[in-house]
């Protein structure tokens, strides 16, 4: 995980204002996302973290300020692929004229249509690739065992995810609506791939399709 | 928690082939529960569920046999307010005429119409009582960090309830469907009651049900 060569602090290159090459930024996170991962938030400390990316603490406060806002930042890294999420309702919008209301139902299938099926597709994805379920996994233990953990990713779903997803529908309660949606694939990735329960743990991706799609489009459309 | 009297080890009983009153067990799950509840399954020992129970470890072993079993039954206990769920689902079914195909929609709120609101409903009473709440938690922290803990939720949660529920349903694979049910009960309960997402989080219990019910309605009746 932390295995990746680590810049040296000194290295040829000229000393602007930021100390340390981008790359640096990018060894400290991946550490820090490891460490987070297998200590969870309370435990893991900017110490350690230095020491598991080759680079001084110092340097981790330089770049990232405080155990918090690198922890954010981890949290970031780790959700970055399901940031295309709210774009996915974009298309639909697009598809069916932006800011339309409930026209008739002339085009199932194009547009809004679609989209409980494009972002459970999207999200099932993500959960199917193992190193990414892998850190979902330890976002979601840190969250549900530490207040502190809760609390920021809380915040960051909701500012990065919910918000703008819910400023995309069309719909009375657009917040909490994008909530109830993220709740059912939330419950889905628990009772799927952390506490795998059979059948549903080994059902095919486009069974869950089939059957879970109809829900998000409800939530997301009122339809 | 574990702090009521536990009975004395001799009492003025008979000592007949069991040793200890029924109560003796009682005051066991519930110093069990609480250790569970407080450290996990991993580092709760039967030596201090016996300590906190007041009695000896010898008393614990005899009536539970292992730690595996003991939390089995601590399980149980935790969800013994749970177990009604399923008689819902029966309540349902005598309504609408027990092992009734998907007849014509004329009672519409009668009998298996209601069956995933009845359901939620019953859900919500649970997580909204305050002690259960905090043992519900307990458990799912459990099971989302230790995997013995979770094969064991798991082994419960498919022998005692899914199972029982699939029974009674009368679509195809109503062991998925039950499932379903359940991820999005879970997932509901977690972004409402664990990570606390507003405006889900205060939101009115009827509201949920509105927007609710009807998911759970469609897994579990195919409509």
């Amino acid at each position: 995980m932390s295995g990746e060569d680590a810049p040296p602090r000194r290295r040829g290159r000229p000393a602007g204002s930021r100390a340390g090459a981008p790359q640096t930024r990018e060894v400290i996170l991946a550490a820090a996302r490891a460490e987070f991962a297998a200590q969870g938030y309370a435990k893991a400390s900017i110490r350690g973290i230095a020491r598991a990316a080759g680079v001084d603490p110092a340097l981790v406060h330089h770049h990232f300020g405080s155990k918090e806002k690198l922890f954010g930042a981890a949290l970031e890294l780790t959700f970055a692929p399901a940031l295309v999420l709210p774009d996915l309702l974009a298309e639909g919008a697009a598809g069916a004229g932006a800011g339309a209301g409930a026209g008739a139902g002339a085009g199932a299938g194009a547009g809004a249509e679609g989209v409980g099926e494009r972002l459970l597709r999207s999200f099932l994805g993500l959960w199917e690739a193992p190193e990414v379920r892998e850190r979902l996994i330890a976002v979601l233990r840190s969250a549900l065992t530490e207040e502190q953990a809760a609390a920021m990713l809380r915040d960051f779903l909701a500012r990065e995810l919910l918000t703008r997803i819910a400023s995309r529908l069309d719909v009375p309660d657009p917040q909490l609506r994008a909530e109830l949606a993220a709740s059912q694939m939330v419950g889905l990735a628990i009772v799927r791939y952390v506490v795998q329960v059979e059948p549903l743990a080994s059902a095919d991706p486009e069974e869950l399709v089939a059957l879970v799609a109809p829900t998000l489009q409800r939530y997301l459309t009122g339809r």
